[in-house]
């Protein structure tokens, strides 16, 4: 994809995982907040992807994020083993739980953003500690549009950083039940306007297979879900989600209201097909028709004649 | 709303709910199937009401439906008590528990439909037994369309019966957890693929907050749920949601899939609508522009620009 703009920034984790899934195991494949966002990105811009890896990281790995288009001179490379994740899925893949998280290199890990890197346009911080986010905002010089991730560990753990970083972001981008945790309310009309009152001006609430809730201002957007006939792992559909939508933002070059409408479902599309394969592999291997195609589909979902 | 027509028939219960909300109690309040999805329906027809009450149901309420535009001349009133529900609601209104259901009258009810409104095209079955449910359709005359509700005790307590009452039906309207009960499955396109298999040819697909998925044919639509800022009782929600959808089915004198698309718009609506107030209070209240209205915000809150 040589077209694509380098103006998309992606810090987060690059991981191992090992999934149990109930359609098999698989072990040590790639996965990670950095990669999926970068993958799904690289459908819209060249993404600069940030994290750190251990000198056990395959070369077959980082090849296949160039030949997606991300660029990969932000990758550090540490002596130590990767980030490993291991994780077992329930039978109908709505709950999964952590078996082992070996943070390895990443224990260490303080985003360095290159000299380079430093005025790309759009920024996306994946959910990693807020400090280390803010390390990131620190480092960079005036980026038009910040979206952050953030997860229940945080928000139980460090509520105060958390907080902090939520003043310095444009849009926070949070699962329904962890967005429901962080307001502390449960009508998610409520618990929008708390999220914006805590610094960001949108708020972009994930629904797993119940779609996403875009809200800024008074207005709001309902997103739906595509209904993916089989789902094989839902691992990284978040990360793809966000990165995707932000990937779109970074290839129009502005974020008004309806950009932010037609990249939620460019999240989506890219989300639904993540599910469809396992690790990154379904990510890697549709081209932008695809994703266009699945736009479509969308819309054709979603339709209903106005009165 | 004398020009609506008396071309939709409802059958269900007919209850006084006392009703343990967040927000307080309320005794022997208007409630049942019937009632919710008849005043739904009642915007855009003239709804035939068919079910029983005890000696002890209040004359206001039947007045009240009667105002609203509703034919209560299939209402049979027996001696002994109305059906009593009395339930109480989790703080976040997500769950309840029954704490008493005294069928009282409906015990022995068989429901008969007056001979002159067996020509009724639109017909309603309201979540009650599933032989009542094919007594009514024994009783009718080649209706234009039938849909019907069910539940889990049905799906556990009578299986055979239900799908023979399936057999017989155009839309299967259904909860999705009790959609997956039924079909035996999570992924829910497999779900509406086998619902598809037991007789209907379309499946409506409640998902409370978060909408409604229409299946027919190929063709799939996601309705997204007004997000209502203030819900204080979410009874009856389901069969507004019905009655509305088939009050504006009967109105076009369709079901052509774009006019079912609208119908579930306009359910949403009804729906959205009855969680803002106790019991009958907010649908016995708005107005057909309010609908109107809300219909409209609903395509707001769905648009997004195509590509």
């Amino acid at each position: 994809m040589p077209e694509n703009k380098p103006n998309m920034l992606v810090v987060g984790s690059v991981a191992r995982d090992t999934l149990h899934l109930p359609t098999g195991s698989h072990e040590y494949v790639l996965g990670g907040s950095a990669v999926f966002a970068s993958l799904a990105g690289a459908f819209f811009s060249a993404p600069r992807m940030v994290g750190v890896v251990g000198t056990d990281f395959p070369d077959g790995e980082v090849a296949l994020l160039k030949t997606r288009g991300v660029d990969v001179t932000g990758l550090e490379v540490v002596e130590g083993e990767t980030f490993h994740w291991e994780g077992r899925y329930s039978d109908d893949l709505s709950s999964r739980n952590s078996i082992r998280t070996e943070l390895n290199v990443f224990a260490d890990f303080h985003p360095k953003i290159p000299e380079a890197f430093r005025d790309t346009p759009f920024v996306m911080l994946g959910n990693i500690h807020p400090d280390l986010q803010i390390e990131v905002l620190d480092q960079m010089r005036e980026p038009k549009l910040v979206i952050a991730d953030t997860m229940n560990f945080w928000i139980e753990g460090t509520p105060d950083r958390l907080k902090k970083m939520l003043e310095r972001i444009d849009v926070l981008v949070i699962n329904e039940e962890e967005a429901r945790q962080l307001a502390g309310t449960h009508n998610i009309v409520q618990v929008a306007d708390r999220l914006l009152e805590m610094g960001p001006r949108i708020a972009v609430i994930k629904r797993g297979e119940y779609g996403a809730l875009l809200f800024e201002g008074d207005e709001v957007f309902s997103a739906p879900a595509y209904p993916v006939r089989r789902v094989l792992d839902p691992t990284g559909a978040g990360d793809s989600f966000a990165g995707g939508m932000l990937g779109f933002i970074a290839e129009q070059g502005k974020a008004d209201h309806d950009t932010l409408r037609q990249a939620i479902i460019y999240g989506s599309s890219l989300a639904s097909y993540c599910v469809e394969g396992v690790s990154v592999e379904r990510l890697a291997d549709v081209s932008r028709e695809d994703v266009e195609q699945r736009y479509r589909a969308f819309a054709s979902l979603a339709r209903f004649d106005s009165r």
